[in-house]
């Protein structure tokens, strides 16, 4: 048996990282704050749905566990926008077979968790938050909710991946020189649910992501396997639409009939929801470095929590976990020089999808209602078709590749580059496909290389 | 008597702060962490000395105690650069009759609690460390140091001065919602000293901050009153020229000499000062709100800690005394409303001088050496001769005038593009008092207005 290595936290990224600990031997010891949520019903407390796609499976696969999540995903093939006035637009989020997948969160965590623990070499502890780090010795410390009793733990490493509010995470922002932020956007988010038809079946078109933009707001709505859609409603706290001014059912009410009358007739039990469900906020975590003495590492939520525009959140943790695998094998389990590494390189990628998703938000509540933005990504699409080795849309890079996020959102802002260049053509919208577009397009390639 | 306040923190805004509100006949409780420095000798901790402008002048003005502090302060007029080959070049900061004055911390402080305390209802508690805010009845923690006795102190209203690692915005930091950041640059600093000559005399003109500029490290030196001058060694902590690099006397003596040269022979104990003396790291605090219930209210380094680089520190955090003491005036004494007006119109401000002083960091270090840069700031005085009521340079807003922080931000980026066209003009180092610089000038203005 190799080192002890601890891992504090059994979300999703600290579930699969045990995975990949435990294929490579060590003794891993997971221990989580909450108690363990396959003994309980519900989803652990956030049950938003998670959209996978490519950096999420490479990691899953590389685990070996992706067909069986698979088995229970469900592909979403485009964006589909309704209107105010229910009309419906799609958009494929890239090429005939690409889509991304729906997912739940609380099941999702629950098959890693059975997973991690099939391997004899992985203990699950549970209801045994971390309380902080003593950041001379790198050890940490730990409350046992059931006895009350504190411990203080040590091992060979010690990976923390407990979340955006990481105990870890506040000891060592108290340590010399550790950058930090945390910034929370001005809009919350709700839960609501779109149920199955009373025939049983899906209320609404199921390989679709839903969107009803709004400008300042919007509500989506992901599939799940029992044929309902869990919808969420992102609206800023304060202002004149917002979670302040919707206290009464008629203001609720009155709300959703303005701005989502479509879906309104879907939600029978939209006001219970939107009473009983609580408004969480949004928040942006940065920090730098992500270790401490190369022996304390944070991986996930803990060191880059993002906001969930992209559909990224999940997808960069299980991806953090691809990278620092492939760093233990380059520094042949030499974990200190795999920890330097993973620090060096890792953490502008972290910031980048971080900005990205940001922006993206704009996107989804606003831009995808706008004609310029539909012309700009069916000229995006095209040139693609035309030169799939020379122009990737930043979306596809993003999402169906593997290509570092920061490499994206340069080439991303390149990207806006030519973009505004093409769409100062005149007369776009009839000639959007022109010589003049191809013209602009390759002398931009070249200048670019 | 009016109501109780609590003043945590007795550095200079808290007790500058203590004397504004004993003014106003408030019962002042201070309690601060640290023994009574006027019973210590030293400085407590930081001895750097400041830069008073005309920020600090006006709330000290207002709390009727200028013309003490002027009285040991030493006005310093312009910039004094030493060139590798210990060539002098004067800069002056304004016109003839504006200077920036040298004070020393530790005294000023001194001179502030006395003041506050002789008024008969303010009372200082030392040794008295808060520790934490409960953020639900907004009281906060304190413990003895000298007893070990913890206590919760409630007040009316409750003021936060306790510096750049505030205990009290700890505590806030948890609370829903609450943005922060802290930002670390990647330079350290370390005092060291230029004693008087053997004479009693300085050793180099008194009516100057001297600066050796070295492009991504520089040293500066302050005068005081006892003809010394205090030195700052700015330099990167990792890297080729850097603190982790020097650490023989060899190391030491190699770096002094090769880049101040004209300084080490006026540094007698320039081996032993870097050797004893700590080096400090430059944080940048943000946060936003910088209130609690609208009753504990931060004020400060510990809402905004900025680098010293624009001499604003202090300055700005006397100006929030002047500030909320206008805003209490205007609400007549409603301090929940004083506070929300603050908390809205103040934070903008914070966090533009915050920028300014990050960007002046680039310009003392490396670009006043710039022949460009020179004659940018030659053109401005010029300007500003030229037209007093349309062209005030950035830095005179900052340091000798009252206009807020933003307002001078957005004014210096219209500058910024002003000189990037007058200094774009064929042969300008010639012709840079030209009729076509007024041309490009009468053209901006008017663009501008």
């Amino acid at each position: 048996m190799k080192d002890k290595i601890i891992i504090s936290g059994a979300g999703l990224v600290g579930s699969l990282w045990a995975v990949f600990l435990a294929k490579r031997g060590y003794q891993v010891e997971v221990y989580e704050r909450r108690p363990d949520m396959r003994k309980l019903g519900g989803d652990g407390g956030r049950s938003i749905n998670l959209a996978m796609s490519t950096r999420g499976w490479k990691a899953l696969e590389k685990a070996g566990i992706k067909d069986e999540v698979m088995e229970t995903a469900l592909a979403m093939k485009g964006r589909m926008m309704h209107s105010t006035t229910g009309e419906l637009t799609f958009q494929a989020y890239g090429k005939e077979n690409q889509a991304i997948y729906s997912v739940s969160r609380a099941g999702l965590n629950r098959k890693l968790m059975d997973i991690a623990e099939s391997h004899e070499n992985v203990n699950f502890h549970f209801d045994m938050p971390c309380t902080g780090v003593n950041t001379r010795s790198a050890a940490i410390h730990f409350k046992n909710n059931i006895s009350e009793e504190k411990s203080t733990l040590n091992a060979s490493f010690i990976f923390a991946t407990d979340g955006a509010f990481s105990a870890i995470r506040s000891s060592l922002q108290k340590t010399p020189r550790f950058n930090f932020s945390q910034y929370y956007l001005p809009h919350g988010y709700k839960e609501l649910t779109i149920p199955a038809t009373v025939s049983g079946d899906f209320a609404m078109d199921a390989e679709s992501l839903h969107i009803w933009p709004r400008g300042e707001f919007m509500l989506i709505a992901l599939p799940n396997p029992d044929k309902s859609f869990t919808c969420t409603l992102f609206l800023p706290f304060e202002g004149k639409s917002s979670f302040e001014n919707l206290n009464t059912d008629e203001e609720i009410m009155h709300f959703f009939n303005s701005y989502f009358n479509d879906a309104v007739p879907l939600m029978p039990t939209l006001l219970e929801d939107f009473k009983n469900n609580p408004t969480s906020s949004l928040v942006t975590i940065k920090c730098n470095p992500w270790h401490l003495q190369h022996k304390i590492l944070m991986l996930g939520d803990a060191s880059h929590a993002i906001v969930p525009f992209y559909g990224q959140g999940m997808n960069s943790g299980f991806e953090d976990c691809t990278v620092l695998d492939e760093l233990a094998t380059k520094h042949k389990e030499n974990w200190s020089k795999a920890i330097e590494e993973f620090n060096q390189t890792r953490i502008e990628n972290a910031d980048a999808i971080s900005d990205l998703a940001i922006r993206n938000f704009t996107e989804m509540r606003d831009l995808v209602g706008d004609p310029m933005f539909l012309l700009r990504k069916k000229i995006a699409a095209w040139l693609h078709e035309k030169y799939p080795n020379d122009f990737l849309p930043l979306y596809s890079m993003v999402t169906f590749s593997n290509i570092p996020y920061a490499d994206a959102l340069k080439e991303g802002k390149a990207q806006d580059e030519l973009f505004e260049q093409i769409l100062s053509i005149f007369d776009v919208q009839k000639r959007w496909n022109s010589e003049e577009v191809i013209r602009i397009f390759e002398k931009w390639l070249k200048e670019k290389n």
